[in-house]
């Protein structure tokens, strides 16, 4: 699928939009999700530019996994979390709101949670939990 | 976690218990969900013995998200599916219902799916879907 590099997730990528960052390296971004299902909802991105894992590298989808489970470690600790959900949606039939492959890590069950980019949330409670969860990184 | 090894996947991958079966290597199997929440909803598991992602190698989570990118573009293809969702849930407390470390590969949207582990479905559908699955691999 063609890569629109206007997408949200790329200017946070260039630093044009500001996000609330969790951890950062060479091929990976963490971030909170600024309309969380439930508090300490993350974003794990890859810096490659896929739309979809469909059009993810079979490196780059390997090396993302190994953040995705190091980052759901550090939010299951940092926000206590009983259990933890990995989502990962493609494409709009799938409810894929931007255009840039994530993975979600969501405390808790999908069942009890919001839904999905539906409730903006206060960036002191975002910036909470982000403390959190870097302090378990 | 303690690793339960009478649980129904690891009975499934000792071959004690039939499956549906979509693709195996040596490190993972793939088939079909008995209680699917959409047609051609398709289980991805490594074979090394792990309750969560928290417990699966780094190893073993890299295999696995190759095999599940494989998978689910098999899933779209051969279901002819628009868009899939991929879920992955740790813990009872995110509805995890067995713990050996399972992702989900689901057509559509999980919004327009039926709730997890509900509703049985009849052997010759699920042989159809993995029939269309295996034949896009």
């Amino acid at each position: 699928m063609t890569y629109d590099s206007n997408n949200i997730f790329a200017k946070i990528l260039r630093g044009e939009i500001p996000c609330i960052k969790v951890y950062e390296d060479d091929q990976t971004l963490a971030f909170m999700d600024i309309m969380p299902q439930a508090t300490g909802h993350t974003l794990v991105i890859p810096k490659e530019e896929a739309v979809t894992l469909h059009d993810l590298s079979d490196q780059g989808a390997a090396n993302l996994i190994k953040q995705v489970k190091r980052i759901a470690n550090a939010v299951k600790e940092g926000m206590q979390a009983d259990g933890i959900t990995l989502f990962q949606l493609n494409g709009e039939a799938a409810g894929q709101t931007v255009p840039h492959i994530h993975f979600h890590i969501l405390p808790g069950s999908i069942l009890a949670a919001r839904a999905h980019a539906s409730t903006p949330s206060d960036q002191a409670s975002l910036e909470a939990s982000a403390e959190k969860i870097r302090a378990a990184l």
